[in-house]
């Protein structure tokens, strides 16, 4: 155990960087999950049925680098240890999923690593009951997540932790690092817990923990360590020991203590390193190849989801509109979607909290079921989807960053997306949340105004299993079918959906708009027409998809030689600019809505026809 | 009680809209406090030591308003209820404490009411330590929050619950309407509660548990309260209930039900309005001319404080920067300016949750404390400010965006403002905050470079008690004094700080920064003036201020004339196309940053002089 410590202190020695204090509090107890406790495979570090790992409090990432070293993963050898937080390592401040193999989750944010450790464990269960036969479980395993004080204290672990305790995950254990500091002093926690006091070291109690958590089998299991922040070194027992390096004075009183003075930086005696060979994997094989015998069937559907979970030609199933349909919301169309896609992809899982109705994101031949983060990153082609009010993104925008990070491929459909949900009022009416999700590095953000572009965007939203997309859906009801949109188009991000009669002219004005302004865009447009005016519409269904267009196609939707543009959207006008140009007009709030009559507060924020029309025609007279 | 639930059915009717389930569940409730356990004056809505009382369960507006009006507040008339989510109306779908007087906070995102109401007693608690002595309280009011099982399962309920109960808000009790209905389906929750059951419509056992509560000296009350949802209606007990509209044939029966069949629509029998009379301010008055009297140096720093908290002449303890003095981060220059200010502001209040040291956001001489929500509504002339890295404004984004709604004047203190902050990495670097911080209406956003300019925030933001502001704050040092900065210049927005030395001429290019960057633009500038090129720098240090400048300045600062321009901020580009035009170029971070020192990070993402003086470079080349 001294030389996990050691390996530590040499690493933050050597890097002059990273939060020791945890990691050296918390040695034993990780350093035993990897050696006695978890099935997995080094080799095969995305083996289906490995127990997952998920260090919460991510500060500690070192420890985690340090025992994924001694287990064999190839990711992280002692030159990796010695690079530890340099640009480019594979040992970062805190775990990356993207960066380092053998971490199954991006950690950091506190608390988030609890909700993914749920996520996972949920995956497990949920995959389990769908494929597991009483003579054969070939999904089975464990969720291991270690928490500090830090992540206790955001309100995430508790809704999360009773979202375990409803869902019965006896197989996810919460480690919770008890240091008693927090960097501005103590906490406690009125948690249900077995207790152990780990702070002089002596695993029995906690290994006795874990037989207790084996044997439980309806709830989760959460064990309470103490430990000592900071071990060894002079700042134990102190905030102090959170983060920062040590000097070389303390390094020497701390090798001295555990008599290592005479030993080389970056020691490790032979037997540290993991001997275990790791049969499980293959016993797992034997498992599947008999379960493939008996049931034939759900074998090949389980295999298919161990691939990438689709059908081939899902695409096929989803709904098609024509102009004789009646109209919908967009979030009534998403949810012909949904269920269509749910019918050829065993993976799709999710729900909504508490407004499952409100936004149509229920699958009707699949029961009941409620949000949880991290699904995705279990494996095994599940494909999450999380549904809520536009304006609520809010409480998880986190976790969608999150997600955008750690390339998880999660669907959020998000509903009532524009002050158009009328009496509710401004609490209700997202204004700034278009933007504030645009932003989001790698997020793809669909905001469709009819049934096609909605199916459209399900499509690109599924294809795109590496990034997060973002569905904003209306409330009110709009065409299934506007004359013009295409589902093949949103995957272009912004296409012509009308445009002038005579190929050889160029437009006088282009009007832009997403959601449910495209319509009224098209509205305007005709006005125009009527009075002679040369006016296309265009749909920016997706911003970064646009942007990431040739040239060519750019430049054949938005002309640069075209000056005037006006844009259509009821949200913040932040980031418009680079699409209507300098002379360009937009039409946007920037305020809070309004509680009132959806077709009032449209008409106080000036997102009627007249009102496009009269703008456009004070740019033609320009 | 049955007329209080004939006036929620005739408003529903009448308006077809509002949620009536909560309402009518709740109507004995509501109706009691404001009868007979609250202290106000409805003539003299403000009266500072009034019962504090917030919906949280928002949603139930209506329920609020008709307390409101037959307790005689003049802001809800029988015709605001005819009116009920109409356009421009005083009674919106929602709460809202700026639209009609006796609403203290702004409802409608569950659980933030919570906050709010923690927020509130804590500001009474906070405020009455300071003021009151053991012979006169002048600070003595309590807080009445209703909670429904939405805001329950909002994890940022069980985080406040937790803090009132650490700070003993003894006078704080929560309802909890427990009606086994969600939108979804039912929850629990295991709360240590008095549980009363109110389904009969018997109020007897919940005015026995609030007389439990009054006599609670240390622990604020939770009162778990069964109710039956959609009380006499045919959806009753029913999520059905929670919103829409009744139908002529369920009026009509519940109007039979209660006999109230042969009266008018609206009708109110005279002894249903409130008869007391409010005694309580005036016998609050002569307690406060005792106290006056007695403790004559207290009684006028509480009545500075009751006015608007500021001592004359208080922006001149802010400090200031020569040249000379050392570097420090801009969070390091915030918290001698917090500390500065704590000693002339008496309403400053405020703290990091967990972060304090990391944020400098530490009043030195005010001992400790921690984040709440909301302090600013109570009133009283409280500043309350909070802070936190920048990146986890995530989990507040909600609060924010309500301050905002709410006209509060919060401080965000958000630190470690770019990937600047290096090894942590990307979980910890913020990338789109600025961004989606800006999008927010009316929130200002200061982006600081100095010492100097972080003081000029400061006075800004303080001046401003209507808006929250934000301050993002540098973890690394950058100098006190950057030549050319001002703090008065701040309340612009943005300004010149370096220009060309002809002033008959204009500059070729104008670099633009903000923040860290600012110094990276000037050490361009200097670069290229070196090589005879006419540069101007200009600091945008807050956008919408600078968006509100008359015409004048705006031309002034950025000519329309000039057409090249760079701006430099290591955050989302989104927006900045708006400042540097159609040929203008953006130097921002579209992508989430790198673990590493600080200084390879930003070459990474291209932030140094060389690219900066090379994108000038080969824009003055076009």
């Amino acid at each position: 155990m001294d030389n996990v410590r050691m390996l530590i202190v040499d690493s933050v020695q050597h890097a002059k960087a990273g939060h020791a204090g945890m990691a050296l509090g918390m040695a034993e107890v990780a350093y035993f999950l990897y050696r006695h406790a978890m099935n997995y495979n080094p080799t095969s570090p995305n083996w289906f049925n490995r127990d997952r790992f998920v260090l919460s409090a991510g500060h500690g990432s070192l420890l985690q680098y340090v025992c994924l070293h001694l287990a064999g993963f190839q990711s992280v050898q002692i030159e990796d240890l010695k690079c530890l937080c340099k640009l480019g390592s594979r040992t970062p401040g805190h775990p990356e999923n993207v960066v380092t193999e053998g971490i199954e989750v991006t950690t950091g944010p506190l608390g988030q690593g609890v909700a993914n450790a749920v996520g996972l464990s949920l995956a497990e269960a949920h995959v389990g009951a769908r494929f597991n036969k009483p003579d054969v479980a070939v999904v089975d395993h464990k969720t291991y997540c270690i928490m500090g004080d830090g992540c206790a204290m955001e309100g995430l672990s508790n809704k999360v932790a009773s979202l375990a305790a409803h869902w019965k995950l006896h197989k996810l254990t919460l480690i919770y690092d008890n240091n008693h500091n927090t960097i501005d002093g103590s906490t406690s926690l009125g948690w249900n817990t077995i207790t152990v006091d780990n702070s002089q070291g002596n695993l029995e109690a906690f290994k006795n923990s874990l037989i207790s958590a084996h044997s439980e089998t309806r709830k989760p299991t959460f064990i309470r360590v103490k430990t000592t922040i900071g071990k060894l070194s002079k700042n134990d027992e102190t905030s102090k020991a959170h983060h920062g390096t040590f000097d070389d004075d303390d390094v020497k009183k701390m090798k001295q203590k555990v008599k290592w003075d005479d030993r080389e930086p970056f020691h490790v005696i032979p037997m540290v390193y993991s001997t275990i060979e790791y049969q499980q994997e293959l016993e797992w094989h034997s498992k599947l190849y008999y379960y493939q015998n008996k049931y034939p069937e759900e074998a090949a559907e389980f295999k298919l989801l161990l691939a990438d979970g689709m059908l081939p030609g899902w695409e096929s199933s989803l709904p098609k509109w024509s102009m004789s349909d009646p109209v919908d919301a967009t979030r009534g169309y998403s949810g012909k979607c949904l269920n269509a896609l749910a019918k050829v992809l065993p993976g799709l899982i999710g729900g909504s909290a508490d407004l499952a109705s409100s936004n149509q994101a229920y699958l009707h031949n699949f029961g009941d079921f409620k949000q949880p983060d991290g699904l995705v990153l279990h494996g095994g082609g599940l494909i999450p989807f999380a549904a809520t009010f536009l304006v609520f993104s809010d409480y998880m925008k986190n976790s969608v960053r999150l997600s955008a990070l750690s390339h998880a491929g999660v669907l959020y459909i998000l509903t009532h997306d524009s002050v158009r949900i009328g009496e509710d009022g401004p609490t209700h009416q997202p204004v700034e949340h278009l933007a504030g999700l645009r932003a989001i590095p790698h997020l793809l953000l669909f905001r469709p105004a009819d049934g096609k572009e909605t199916a459209g965007s399900y499509k690109v939203a599924i294809e795109n299993r590496n990034v997060p997309s973002v569905l904003a859906l209306s409330r009110q009801k709009v065409a299934a079918n506007v004359e013009g949109t295409s589902a093949e188009a949103v995957g272009k991000g912004g296409y012509i959906i009308s445009d002038i009669s005579d190929k050889e002219l160029l437009p006088e004005i282009i009007l832009i708009g997403t959601g449910s302004e495209l319509c009224l865009c098209e509205a305007s447009a005709n006005v125009l027409r009527k009075e002679g005016r040369r006016v296309r519409v265009v749909s920016l269904v997706c911003w970064r998809l646009f942007d990431r267009q040739p040239r060519d196609h750019k430049e054949l939707v938005l002309p640069s030689s075209v000056s005037k543009h006006v844009s259509v959207e009821t949200g913040s006008p932040l980031g418009w600019k680079e699409y209507v140009g300098a002379e360009g007009f937009v039409i946007g709030i920037d305020n809070f809505g309004s509680s009132g009559p959806y077709s009032e507060v449209l008409k106080k924020y000036g997102f009627t026809e007249e009102i496009v029309t009269q703008t456009a025609k004070s740019l033609l007279a320009k």
